[in-house]
């Protein structure tokens, strides 16, 4: 019986992904640096047992599984790179439990990001964590990445907002950490460990949630600066006055050019970067706290405009979540990635990913999560060229080795995926690099889930 | 050359502690149990570099390593149970730096807690996490046990305020995983691992801790209830208005009693249960969330009072900071647990704690983070009498065991330590404990990190 009959058998034809429908199986957003893999199969099970009779019979196999959320990834870390079997967990697309006096939500991890903000709005709750592509991504896969967005800068990431995890393991086994506790310190943290693992460790099948009451009023205040430095001072003023937006964002000169004739009611034309916070909290907390932050903006600032009507500020957002596909119609594709650095080494890092693509002759600018430190440093290609690949390609490389001397990560919220696992053993000394591969072999001995990414084999000694 | 003479030749005779010093390792607050440990000696380093040479002089010779902080834990995780080396942190306590224009500080392991408050504060910040006996215990030890307290209902706990941590392991290797970085997903979070382990893992030496603005105001509100059922009714509001104060308290009858006396301004004579938030923010955001908090409590209450002055807020938590004495005082002794579970469980588990008590013979009270469905469930004994030490720890096993029927974990805050180790393989199903064995073994191949503590040793098969 051949592969595909024996998965039939076992997960039933509405399962099977065949033909032209496999196509989008193949890549994520790494697609335009090239990158589009090869599976020998692509399954969508049912449910939660489907899933383990899939990864037991693999893991009996030794056939290596790569588990697919959205798809929206920027490393590849949904790529089967090498073939092996695709694992959607697209049909795992239930909200198990919504209890809105409790402040929780119960999902199987097919479930999109934008469900879950929709279905807690709609109960005056807020699920925080909201990287882009809302309506493509899934929480599975949001887990996976330990996935960001402009909110972390308040909220912080996925993780913190993951209470308990089901994970399907080794062998087909199904392991549940945490629940809808809001603390545990019985075990070691095994649910932190499966957020960010990327699909290495097993397969993130659901998640309980933990919401927010929502603010009642959301006022974001925007900011243009003619030069960087200016720009850099305000974000740091920001800090220094004590304030606490729920986002603090920026883009540099590249990003607003890509993006300025979208911004809503335009920017001045000496605007050469741009800085937006949000104030968030009851309607006399948000309008004193925008206030503050259009005073901490004003120094040195060619325009400062604080957002009150609902349009505005849906307007607003609608911009920010387009920006990376502004920067990508410039020439056709970009590489982007997510660099972190300390705060105080941010205005650092936004020169030094310009430098690096001037050096290498590719067009580059970053723009992100300026209060966290994380930069989406961005080189712009034609994806057409080969030669702008490879040179991009080097550039990010030279980006990694100068975020590290800036005391930074390679990833904030992408994760490595297949793109950047050659950064593993650079990011990480020798004894931490061993701790973290024994920790991949502990949960998956035969090496089968997602190989290669995040972490690479052992180079040779 | 013997041990204290091989210890001294290596640490310097500063770090020996000898002769009646001793005394005060051998215990934590489980003394009034009736644990007393042994030491086959207690050092306490001058730095890093002398904790990295004495892990590994244990490591070669296989003597255990039983790190310890503050001393001030409730489930005997700092005792020396069985010999071995008491490796004290206590002159690990600087403050390595503090960048107020940051939200950050950089510390060794035997900070002590209020140290870090006091210091945060100073500068306008906060450092939210605020477990009891702050004078005494040590971030280390914080770390170690990821504890809570009352302002974590808004802010989470320990774990969430560390963003790098530096731990001695295995062989006496130093391993830094984070820094000051607020987000970083390039490998698995072995801070989140390293964070709760209660010393089994390795010895934690350092930390980069994040601040947070400290808000201009904070209102206590607390509300009496004749009955239980009432003050649990009272809790459910409002997390059913959609209220978000700092802290989220209960207390039982048993506890209100013990502490009745001390309560800021007194209570009404038919108090049996009694409910304490705290609303912060700014001046006019905390007034406005106190006075919801006031309408949400007022149903049902024989007293709802709303503390405005710094005198009278002061006077409140360290009221609310006595309650563990109080209570200790009615009998002399008390074994008080830590269980959690899920908020809508959290009247359930109250009556249940105090049905146990009954059961067993033994007074029974809780009191604790109602928001976040952790109870103190505490046996009141008499210290003199094994009689009552043995019924009251046949209370707990009973408490352990329905609190896992009410989906709970047997530890929210406090950790297994050596007390509740043998609730481990209860709350963990086989699968789950021997994943968490076998990072225990990666880490500690011989075993000799705090040894029986937290994981036992696996039960004969």
């Amino acid at each position: 019986m051949d592969l595909a009959a024996e998965l039939t058998s076992l997960l039933g034809p509405d399962a099977m992904r065949t033909g032209d429908a496999i196509g989008p199986y193949l890549t994520d957003s790494t697609e335009m640096q090239g990158l589009v893999g090869r599976a020998d199969a692509v399954v969508a099970p049912a449910d939660v047992d489907a899933v383990r009779n899939v990864v037991a019979w693999c893991y009996e196999r030794g056939v290596p599984i790569v588990p697919r959320g959205g798809g929206t990834g920027f490393s590849g870390g949904a790529v089967p790179v090498d073939g092996g079997l695709v694992l959607s967990l697209e049909r795992l697309d239930r909200v198990l439990s919504f209890e809105p006096e409790l402040w929780r939500m119960q999902v199987e991890a097919g479930v999109r990001t934008a469900t879950i903000h929709r279905t807690a709005r709609g109960s005056g709750l807020l699920f925080p964590p909201d990287p882009g592509a809302g309506e493509q991504s899934m929480i599975g896969g949001n887990i996976a990445c330990n996935a960001g967005g402009p909110h972390s800068f308040k909220y912080g990431v996925t993780g913190a907002w993951v209470t308990g995890i089901e994970a399907v393991v080794a062998e087909g086994r199904l392991i549940r950490v945490g629940g809808p506790l809001r603390k545990d310190v019985a075990g070691y943290d095994l649910r932190s460990l499966l957020v960010g693992s990327e699909g290495t460790l097993g397969v993130v099948v659901g998640a309980w949630l933990r919401l927010l009451p929502a603010p009642a009023a959301a006022i974001p205040v925007a900011a243009a600066y003619a030069d960087e430095q200016a720009g850099v001072a305000a974000l740091e003023r920001v800090y220094a006055f004590g304030l606490v937006p729920a986002t603090l964002e920026y883009l540099d000169e590249g990003a607003v050019d890509a993006t300025r004739g979208a911004f809503p009611g335009g920017l001045p034309e000496e605007a050469r970067f741009l800085v937006v916070a949000e104030a968030d909290g009851t309607i006399e907390g948000a309008s004193a706290l925008a206030a503050e932050l259009a005073e901490a903006f004003a120094d040195g600032a060619v325009m400062v405009r604080t957002m009150q009507s609902p349009a505005e500020v849906a307007a607003l957002w609608r911009w920010r979540g387009g920006v990376t596909f502004g920067v990508e119609a410039q020439m056709g594709g970009k590489m982007s990635e997510d660099i972190a650095v300390p705060f105080d080494r941010l205005g650092e890092a936004i020169a030094m990913a310009r430098e690096v693509g001037r050096a290498h002759g590719v067009r580059a600018c970053s723009w992100g999560h300026a209060g966290d430190g994380n930069l989406h440093a961005t080189f712009m290609i034609d994806r057409a060229s080969p030669d702008q690949i490879t040179s991009a390609a080097e550039a990010a490389s030279d980006l990694f080795a100068r975020t590290l001397e800036l005391g930074g990560t390679v990833s904030g919220e992408h994760g490595l995926g297949w793109v950047k696992r050659g950064q593993f053993d650079v990011q990480f000394g020798p004894a931490e690099a061993a701790l973290q591969r024994s920790i991949k072999a502990l949960f998956d001995p035969k090496g089968l889930f997602n190989p290669g990414k995040k972490i690479p084999p052992a180079p040779a000694s």
